[in-house]
């Protein structure tokens, strides 16, 4: 197909389409004349997968970048390939202060604690890890170290999520789709938990705080 | 204190302080004489929330500066207070196509049987549908639409946090710091949950697909 059939059936705009090519983000169409270029399903499939992790997402153009190119390499074997993208859209998160204070200190002890205690097998040390850490320290720094007391209640909707995030992969995808349906597992699952917990939040404020309109 | 100190405790720099100052974020120091100002325990407090929700809860300034404006406004009575607090920190999603398309279309009906379906005394068109109605959709694009049907999984994994982190408000926070303390919740909760979700995906993986290094 055309440029312009691309656009239309993606919603991007024709510019917008050139952009992500020159950045490397969506391959160049096959060139027809020295002027035109045509578009196959990757395409339409690509840029799709493109606009999910940018809007709803949130990603940036270079985070965007690091997780294409994980998607494209299908040399990696299965069982790294999946930690390499869940470490890829793992935002980096900078911390609250400017060195690692006392705070970050006990929160990644409380997070080795928490994995050995669920017997995880998981990497204590890894960006997840550290992203869960540097979250319990700024909530200690801001007056909410107690918030550690609840860990486990996180945890255990966390592993219930993600045994459903996996057995639906197991059921739905084949092995080529595996990368790109992880990355979107994981970016667009994040998405909809967050606003399914506020909705739940309005619903447990109503029945906790009742109402006082 | 002076600002030097006001620096050192919270590991902000002077000249960011000044920057947070002149964009309203935090409230000016009280002068004790022309060049010098006096600083308290409550710019400690905003600036370590100022910083948490940037750092970690990737607002941008202007969401800080809504969000920090709710926080102001002790006159708001307490239940619409969380709800206005809630919807400025949700992100407003773009959604993937440049007009509401069928997917959206048939999202929105998902995410409003959902809510009735679990008896959910919560907004059904407000910014968390439409934020998981965007998600949806998103996955409806890239060929993930079967994922509607775990949605009750989720759904019961945010119950029980909402639950865990309403309980834990009630318990451990006085009315004048309710709403810092939600708006807190709501961003790090959302830090924590993403984190705690990617090491369980790793354990799960492991457990389901077996180690094949």
């Amino acid at each position: 197909m055309r440029i312009g059939e691309l656009s239309r059936r993606t919603g991007v705009s024709v510019p917008t389409i050139k952009y992500y090519v020159r950045e490397g983000l969506l391959p160049a169409g096959r060139l027809t004349s020295p002027n035109q270029a045509s578009y196959e399903e990757a395409h339409v499939r690509r840029l799709r997968l493109i606009r999910a992790l940018l809007d709803v997402g949130g990603l940036s153009v270079a985070g965007l970048r690091e997780v294409v190119a994980a998607v494209d390499d299908s040399e990696r074997p299965l069982h790294g390939m999946l930690g390499a993208v869940a470490d890829n859209v793992v935002p980096r998160y900078e911390g609250a202060g400017d060195e690692p204070g006392e705070a970050l200190v006990a929160a990644r002890a409380a997070v080795a604690d928490l994995i050995d205690r669920r017997g995880w097998h998981t990497d204590s040390r890894g960006p997840a890890a550290e992203a869960l850490a540097v979250a319990l320290s700024a909530l200690e720094n801001v007056g909410h170290g107690g918030f550690v007391e609840v860990l486990d209640a996180y945890a255990e909707a966390a592993e219930s999520v993600a045994r459903t995030d996996l057995e639906y992969v197991a059921r739905n995808v084949v092995r080529e789709e595996l990368v790109e349906s992880v990355v979107v597992g994981i970016v667009l699952g994040d998405a909809m938990l967050g606003a399914l917990r506020r909705l739940a939040h309005a619903d447990a404020s109503v029945k906790i705080f009742g109402e006082e309109r």
